[in-house]
């Protein structure tokens, strides 16, 4: 069966992966690569309206309850978006995955706390569909909190939280990345410009597809 | 450390659930007990809002997440409402719970398609939270089409399925009270009146609850 590569861009708000996935999409395109840009929570129009009552609902749920949530939006975007993509041969780059509810809601929630941390790994193995590549993008709080700040857009649920939640999600996301080094790439974006970053992304992606009948 | 009784009502529409809910709740609080009446999807705010886009949505989930977003709400609504409840003492007793989402899910909609049985399966057993008692009311399909005409309530996603749906779904029903006679009870509802089986299900109950102080 036909398989494209799975790409997910992760990191705390702020680190630049919007960005980076506009610049991924062009790039690749350019090279004749069928790509698939999208981002969770989200990506389908069943997870649209999930993502609706996760960031802006009025009714806040238990803990528990949001990470099912994640699951359920990501379940309908996985069965009704990124499989039949995968199957069609193309390469999916997604803004956030499963290692973002394990960040902000297994160590920014819960504190990192065993049991919600197992909770998670249990709902991961039920859905199964892990990345092929997943670039962690980084900068120094400050940094992201500038970025944030010169957007402007609506502030939802976890961009409200106070510093020691998000120092908890960043050290998480660290975390999730020493556990996972075979999947999982660091990418410091201060420093460096966008293109730059970008040129690095590229190339790795690059060395995991086959080359363009173009290009052969 | 307290703990009530968690009483659930199963079975297709148009059985009498809501009916015996009612009468449960005051004869149960004429004798003195404390009780919580709920029901599912829903029961809690945050699970309220997930059963408008489960019955209501216009965008159709994919299986999975639709199971996903059954196990959220109810996560919320065990979370909140439920062991809380619980903890005081009360008797809890819920209209619809995760037998439904294996009737409804597993045997209606994926034809008990083994994969996703384990998936119900390996949600309940994520959640915990096993009701004590449950009574499954059965009247035969063509009873329960006439309640339902009478009614004329506005018509949800279920409702509106096609009649091999429904059978799927009772015999469903049929098959996991079956696996399960140390806590299901089967009520055939047709043929005695609403009082009658209310008398039937509280005297069941009593047997599993200590005397009131007012009663001893």
């Amino acid at each position: 069966m036909k398989h494209g590569l799975f790409v997910t861009l992760e990191g705390s708000e702020g680190v630049g992966k919007s960005t980076q996935l506009r610049l991924l999409h062009s790039a690749l395109a350019s090279l004749g690569y069928d790509v698939l840009t999208t981002r969770e929570p989200g990506g389908s129009p069943g997870a649209e309206d999930l993502r609706q009552l996760l960031l802006f609902g009025k009714n806040p749920l238990s803990l528990r309850a949001e990470i099912l949530t994640h699951f359920a939006a990501r379940a309908d975007h996985v069965d009704q978006v990124i499989t039949p993509a995968l199957s069609a041969g193309q390469i999916v780059i997604c803004d956030r995955f499963t290692d973002s509810t394990m960040a902000y809601q297994g160590y920014g929630r819960a504190h990192g706390e065993a049991a919600v941390l197992d909770f998670i790994t249990g709902l991961q193995n039920q859905l199964g569909c892990t990345p092929d590549r997943t670039f962690l993008l980084e900068v120094p709080r400050d940094v992201a909190r500038l970025r944030l700040a010169a957007r402007g857009a609506p502030v939802d649920r976890y961009e409200q939280s106070d510093e020691s939640f998000h120092a908890r999600v960043s050290a998480g996301f660290r975390d999730i990345a020493r556990r996972n080094t075979d999947r999982i790439r660091c990418v410091h974006t201060d420093g460096q410009s966008a293109e730059e970053v970008n040129s690095l992304i590229v190339k790795d992606i690059l060395s995991r597809v086959p080359l363009r009948a173009s290009q052969e």
